[in-house]
């Protein structure tokens, strides 16, 4: 074992990591490197816990070995990295760290070699260390020493492997696709990237390869795969990204089950691989009217009861205004119970009406089944058959709260989704150790926005109607279903895809329906209705949001934390500070003026 | 065996690939989907090649089977895309195709259904069709179905899943790092990405992930690998893209050896994986010197031989001034021998001075080395003791050319360099079945610049001295030698990598000889620079190119063609039109305006 530099070693290099020395290697001679972790100073010796990715090794250093070498030794500080020499020991009877798999041994030191000393880092490299998030990001060096986030990258690294493995086995072909493309933009803002040699021209940064993955099939590559950077101009929103990974995946030849099958397979084997638990292929499917109607939202987290019931046909005809005209004008009333919370004071209730009126609804409606009967303040619009009624359809018991929104359809159930995840948090109903996975289908077609006062594609543009629904398309929007997919974790909407339109003809139609002129569509898009005139397969695919499925393995509550180089919520990267201002010399060469 | 579509179905999904049906599925009712390639009419009875990414298979109509079906075949066009139902059966005997593996049994179609109508494509689809690059830009999706695309987009996907799988088995973590990065121009120039939420600032796109990785060093992170997209917004010449992949690596606790050990590991599974070439590690290693005085070139090709062969000491004193001056101010005169090119016209010659002298040199000395001994137009100011002299050092025979090439250093060997290779190439002298593997190592830190009259890093300013030179280096920059290193295959730089500085101290004086002040290595780099405060270990990598690696291994002549969607040399994707225009809105937003 050598342990003297050669003429052309600059240091000291390792043996062994600080992970790997165990109760084989005593009485060898072995050099590791690290950075000091925490310092023990005991009777005279020195123990030091050595750190590197791999784990930690306990080094001593004692007087009576070197002086010299101890002195030295005292002058250490955490965070130093250093590369020492030296010989495994049997640490003594009941100095055994049992926590950590070195624990049985230590190094005692016979050479040291300071490789980098350390100011005193900025805050401590341990996990749950009370410091801000802008602190963290400005030194993320330091905050990515600590343990959570080194495993949550880790983690991160081992689930993109297994991706891509399990792609490679299924036959797909991982292409790259262009990320200076052109600027379309259709939903979201594009972020542009100004041309210098094509003055006056922009590229964009993708929202997501979708055009290519489609070129892709038209092409014949039959199963593509990609895990690929993708760019959004949004507001952000407190876990957005300007730039998010998705897990990119385009079919041909397919119809959803196929998609589904190669989605679920990939689940299945990620939350083997990664977190060794079993959980059985095919799931679940709900369509996006049931997840509406029974959970308030197109991303449900079943880990948990507390459903919502439909009222609307109980109370068609009662007194009571707020619920007969809201039917009357095609809205719906629905409701949920709140198990236990009929002991709720008056402040509580109150808070719980400004609660539901802030979500968006125009009110809130609330019965307390008490020992004594029905309390509520619409009693006098509604008869205790009525009541009974409400309470029997929504599976009241004594001491409940049932809490009842009459509204447009829409405002109705989603209020009352995000009410039913208010109290699966309050009353603790959610498992945290269970999985839910499931699909949501049956998406509408198109989307109405109520401010630009146009329809919009609720997957996109590309998104196939219902096969049963073409001819009905030619005539009108309404009612015509996608053949769109969500795929839904813990709530969580992790993967969303479609069968796509595979003929110019249906393209647009489709187009015609969004309001996008066939020049306009000519102009954006037709290198795609192109390309389908040269014979296209039907295809389909999905796309993973690879930083959120990261974020639920890794059991943590930000993308930000398995993200190793995030930006805040106003775009800035606090560690290297961009954007940033760029000099006049590069704003002239991309042909720009700053409009300030 | 389903061969009717149920309700859920929209057409009838294949069983079996076009590559798949061997003598063992005869018998079997099988579905196809697939592209119809060529068509026969023999005797009444149509062969069609149905083609997927698989394969091809035989389908046959015949109007004895089935009239209707038979009718409905004769509609069929080149790159309709269908889907077949039938039996698979023997071919006659005398009627197998050998070339494919399907070449033993084609399907008698009982079922067909067009699954797209498909116009004449622009041009063939097959390979060595005689069509523009912009043509087969423009129809990307045509070009991508030709036989060579797909095998050397199947080759790059399979070099990817093959970097990872090594890299993952050697501990290297995969990190993602930013694509909305600050701009720090130094070198090369960013590509910037206006912010619209901060007004004036401006992301730039990666020109590599350089000052991440080695962040993720002193992280801890050990081991970092990506295969990543950088940007260079250059004036493009042929073989550039705007947008290039690396496969980039970064190693901590490491010097020159650990680098080149992994590097080489990848090379030799590489090769083995994908070419079924056996190839040695280690490689040679050559110095930057000693590549120059040989070769020319810091990428030499040594798939042949014509060596250079410095005549600096022979020709010290000789009468004739253009050699003896150049030696006193300090250049160099050294020469190649043409094996029997003694017998160049006049013509032939005059035509080489002109290109000596295109390749940046001031001139050309040719020596013709007959029968009747030494020709040359400069025999009146050398004896023929010096040309014999000139002879025996370059090797050269009679009915030889030796080309000598007097000048600047660089220029003289730079000159004789590109020399070498014409005559390699003219004399078809490289042999394309060899693989020549080397790396160049010992390159000065820095490089005068003669237009800014500055020095730049001939790597990048993170690049160590070499540990001997750090004294030299307070002094002078002149001869300081980096711990830089280039990976060559065969003539072409593949990869290039160094050795980083790891202490804010030594980095403080490379940025002072860069002519960086303070100031602006603190605006720039001061993340960086502040990270090594707290402790960073020695570090290094390695980045490779992966587009150009692809190249080789697919034996192709242009990037182009192993990039599904590349871009013209003028940054154009000829395919989809961008870059373009982009609406007044969008600059609004982005706080822009035109310079026009």
């Amino acid at each position: 074992m050598e342990t003297v530099k050669n003429d052309k070693q600059t240091f000291l290099k390792r043996t062994h990591t600080c992970g790997e020395l165990r109760k084989q290697q005593i009485g060898e001679t072995v050099v590791l490197n690290g950075w000091i972790d925490t310092r023990r100073d005991l009777g005279g010796v020195i123990f030091l816990d050595l750190r590197d990715r791999y784990g930690i090794t306990q080094i001593v250093f004692a007087p009576q070995h070197d002086e010299e070498l101890y002195r030295r030794a005292q002058l250490l500080r955490g965070e130093y990295v250093v590369a020492v020499s030296g010989i495994v020991e049997h640490r003594p009877d009941g100095t055994y760290n049992p926590n950590i798999p070195t624990g049985e041994v230590d190094v005692v030191v016979r050479e040291l070699e300071v490789l980098s000393k350390a100011e005193t880092p900025p805050f401590q490299i341990k996990d749950r260390v009370d410091v801000s998030e802008d602190h963290r990001l400005k030194y993320r060096y330091i905050d990515l020493r600590r343990p959570t986030m080194r495993n949550n990258l880790l983690m991160r690294h081992r689930m993109a492997q297994t991706t891509r493995r399990y792609f490679d086995e299924h036959n797909f072909v991982e292409v790259e696709t262009p990320f200076l493309m052109k600027s379309t933009p259709e939903g979201a803002r594009d972020f542009l990237v100004p041309s210098r040699v094509n003055k006056g021209k922009f590229y964009a940064l993708p929202q997501s390869p979708q055009t290519y993955k489609q070129i892709l099939m038209v092409s014949g590559f039959d199963r593509y795969f990609q895990i690929v950077k993708c760019f959004r101009d949004e507001d952000l929103r407190a876990d957005r990204q300007p730039e998010f990974t998705q897990i990119d995946i385009e079919m041909s030849f397919v119809d959803e089950d196929d998609v589904f099958t190669i989605s679920e397979g990939l689940m299945v084997r990620l939350l083997k691989e990664v977190l060794d638990v079993e959980f059985a292929a095919p799931f679940d499917r709900l369509s996006f009217i049931d997840a509406m109607k029974r959970y308030g939202t197109d991303k449900p987290d079943r880990r948990f009861g507390l459903e919502i019931t439909t009222l609307s046909e109980i109370v068609r005809d009662v007194p009571f205004k707020v619920f007969s005209d809201t039917i009357k004008n095609s809205g719906a009333v629905a409701g949920i119970v709140a198990p236990g919370c009929a002991s709720y004071t008056r402040n509580q209730l109150d808070n719980l009406v400004e609660l539901t009126k802030s979500l968006g609804a125009k009110g809130l409606v609330y019965v307390k089944m008490t020992e004594k009967g029905y309390e509520t303040p619409v009693q006098k619009f509604l008869s205790q058959d009525d009541l009974a009624a409400i309470a029997n359809a929504v599976g009241a018991n004594t001491g409940d709260l049932i809490l009842i929104v009459a509204d447009t359809w829409k405002n109705c159930y989603s209020v009352l989704g995000d009410l039913r995840l208010e109290f699966g948090k309050r009353l603790e109903l959610i498992d945290h150790d269970k999985i839910d996975l499931h699909w949501v289908t049956e998406f509408p077609l198109f989307e109405w926005n109520e401010e630009d006062k146009r329809y919009y594609a609720m997957h996109h543009p590309f998104t196939s109607p219902r096969l049963g629904d073409i001819e009905k398309l030619k005539e009108s929007v309404e009612g015509v279903d996608a053949r769109a997919y969500d795929l839904v974790m813990n709530g969580n909407e992790i993967a969303g895809g479609s069968i796509r339109i595979h003929t110019p003809e249906l393209q647009s139609i489709v187009f015609d329906k969004l309001g996008i002129t066939p020049e306009e569509a000519e102009q954006k898009f037709g290198f795609l209705t192109d390309a389908f005139k040269y014979g296209a397969p039907p295809h389909g695919g999905i796309a993973f949001g690879f930083d959120r499925l990261v974020m639920l393995f890794a059991g943590q509550k930000s993308i930000r934390d398995v993200i190793a180089f995030p930006k805040t919520s106003s775009g800035l990267s606090l560690m290297d500070g961009s954007p940033s201002e760029v000099s006049e010399e590069q704003l002239k060469e991309l042909h720009l003026k700053l409009r300030l």
